[in-house]
């Protein structure tokens, strides 16, 4: 069974201290389904402008990811360019063009609606809401959102947290969110405002989860050489839910959302946002295989200590 | 079997989001022995004023802590002022008196000089080296540093590295000793000073530990009401070191450093800060009992997964 994604397509202009990119392929719509894809089949809901190449198009085909809902309009692809310096958790923006984003009204084909499985990226909460309220039947939804979203469309945010299942989001945003310094805290105030769960992103330093009864924690896979922070976190998200919705298909009798599963899934997501943090752009997951993800698996063990129990 | 432990004795003048004290004990010798004598015996030496209260050295030894190498000389007792603000990682230090520091010559007691198991708290270099070299037949040497002895004493402090086998640093202060923003970078590059291997404090992030063909990583115990940071990485050391100490004198006929000790003694140390950060100054450990500290250790196995396997 597949996932909707919703997000953004972009090109993005990207410095950091080991190389710079000019308009590489990113957004988290992009980020997210591609990692996504190495555990179940995706479906697109996003929107690109006619400068967007056709051949990345075929690509994300290859990758088992349909495109029917990736509209292409009059116009150019939604445009970001950013900055990271010494600090690879902080990026500095340079300049955003909308572009053809301004004008996206996400319809979903008739094929998408009975979808059971939607991520809401990181995107306008107006188009988050117009996505999920046109899905027949949800049955497990996740979304995430950012800085300029808590300030500028704090009530229509709130309203997409009220048909969410799992937030996922940065730790700094979650903060700002919950208006509280505290991680356990700011989960607490989050999961009142209605998602059953929050998974909150510490960058390179790991990943928290929460809902009402459990708290679990693990740290990053340490990545040595890091050329590119941008989409770690759309594909930390991507493995998380992909492989959560794998599991879930595997075992139909099981409590979808054990813990067990949810553990290994924050694993599965930390691995694929640091295949991701390894190359520009989405260079890391074009020939990224299956055995690559399994050996950086069994050393993850090993290093959170999981193999000595 | 016990550790030889130098370090600082203080008075700390602290603010925090959550209060504030004035004058009370501190100092990195005192919470790694407090914390560490929960695991195994402690002989102290340190220095203090003649303003020491007599009261609080009846505290360390009904926690075990032998006194014979704690001296007390005229006049006043090394204090620190410090404030944090929202970010709890990073005391701002409002002043710093030497006091009687300024005169310490640390002399071991014969009783201590054939004990096999060092630890350097954060002090002068000159200082961590005249206690080693006190020292007949060392087995095992972990050592502390700060920012300001590798801005200061930088050749010093490589003399220490070289007598050290486990080096036990906080993440910033690594970085600045390797000139290497990135962690497995830094990481080894220390490792190449001396020290067999290094434990990174990533405050509440938690704790990364490497040696030459291991990497470990665990994220930090979290904390719901963090009232006082102050003494956190200290704690840390005493429990880790504490522990690793206690499962070699359990296990003779074991390889002293095996993977799954060190994974349980970061564990130990990462219990211990937790506690140290929930009151302020020392209050945490006066109280604490072992059944504490398990009931944690439980909780703690579920929050990093380890019950999942």
């Amino acid at each position: 069974m597949s996932i909707v994604v919703v997000g953004s397509v972009a090109f993005d202009t990207i410095e950091t201290p080991y190389g710079k990119v000019k308009n590489a392929i990113g957004g988290s719509s992009i980020y997210f389904s591609l990692s996504a894809s190495y555990f179940t089949p995706i479906k697109l809901v996003a929107v690109i402008g006619t400068d967007f190449p056709e051949k990345f198009c075929k690509l994300l085909e290859k990758h088992n990811i349909n495109l029917l809902g990736l509209k292409r309009i009059k116009g150019k692809t939604f445009s970001w360019e950013g900055r990271y310096c010494n600090d690879l958790n902080r990026a500095e923006t340079i300049r955003t063009n909308l572009n053809v984003l301004n004008k996206f009204l996400p319809e979903l084909p008739k094929q998408y609606r009975k979808t059971k499985y939607v991520f809401l990226g990181n995107i306008d909460p107006k188009l988050q809401l117009k996505v999920i309220t046109q899905i027949t039947d949800p049955e497990l939804v996740l979304c995430d959102t950012m800085n300029y979203w808590i300030e500028t469309q704090k009530e229509n945010l709130l309203k997409v947290l009220k048909k969410v299942d799992i937030i996922v989001i940065n730790e700094s945003e979650a903060k700002q969110l919950a208006q509280e310094n505290n991680i356990i805290k700011a989960g607490k105030k989050i999961i009142s405002l209605g998602p059953k769960s929050i998974v909150i992103k510490r960058g390179e330093y790991g990943v928290f989860y929460m809902n009402d009864n459990t708290i679990l924690s693990i740290p990053a896979y340490p990545v040595e050489n890091v050329k590119d922070p941008t989409g770690a976190g759309d594909s930390f998200a991507g493995g998380f839910m992909g492989y959560l919705i794998k599991s879930i298909n595997e075992n139909k009798n099981k409590n979808k959302l054990n813990i067990r599963n949810i553990f290994n899934a924050l694993i599965y997501g930390s691995i694929m946002g640091s295949f991701c943090v390894e190359n520009f752009s989405v260079k890391s997951f074009i020939k990224l295989n299956y055995s690559q993800i399994n050996r950086r698996y069994n050393e993850y063990i090993k290093i959170i200590g999981l193999n000595l129990k």
